[in-house]
């Protein structure tokens, strides 16, 4: 059974993240003056093959310990459906 | 009042993504060989000003068309919600 999951990979609070304050500079510096603190994160899409719901957590968690997120510097959470579609559908 | 919102940017279908394919061949190369497409965008949270929700979500559509996603290549979509914390709590 296939499965898509949305992985949300986030920098924990209070580790610097220069990518979200230039964000947050040049969103101020086009006019949006009261914008506070921007934090820039990773979404990632992927799908993959699982018997069932649980044994697909398992293996997006293990994915996330593994390769996705840095631990010491990131968290990260998910949403996992089952994917009706065909795979590769697009690689032609 | 202070609302916050989290916006994601998606690469378009059929648009090139070697972060994603990077990400894919490193998942099969860790035992997860069914993993299919891998798609990478970002992940934003940010704070603003905004009077209602109405002007609340226009400033962030203006965002995202201005500087957030590239309109080509990228789709943009956000999650708004009213902020209940003060701003800037953490910048001691």
């Amino acid at each position: 059974m296939r499965w898509l999951a949305e992985v949300h990979v986030r920098l924990r609070p209070g580790i610097a993240d220069p990518e979200g304050q230039t964000i947050a500079g040049g969103l101020r510096s086009l006019g949006f003056d009261s914008v506070g603190e921007v934090r820039a994160g990773k979404l990632l899409r992927l799908s993959f093959e699982a018997a069932d719901r649980e044994a697909a957590e398992g293996a997006v968690s293990s994915m996330c310990r593994q390769l996705l997120a840095n631990p010491v510097m990131e968290t990260a959470d998910w949403e996992l459906r089952a994917d009706e579609e065909p795979p590769d559908e697009e690689e032609a």
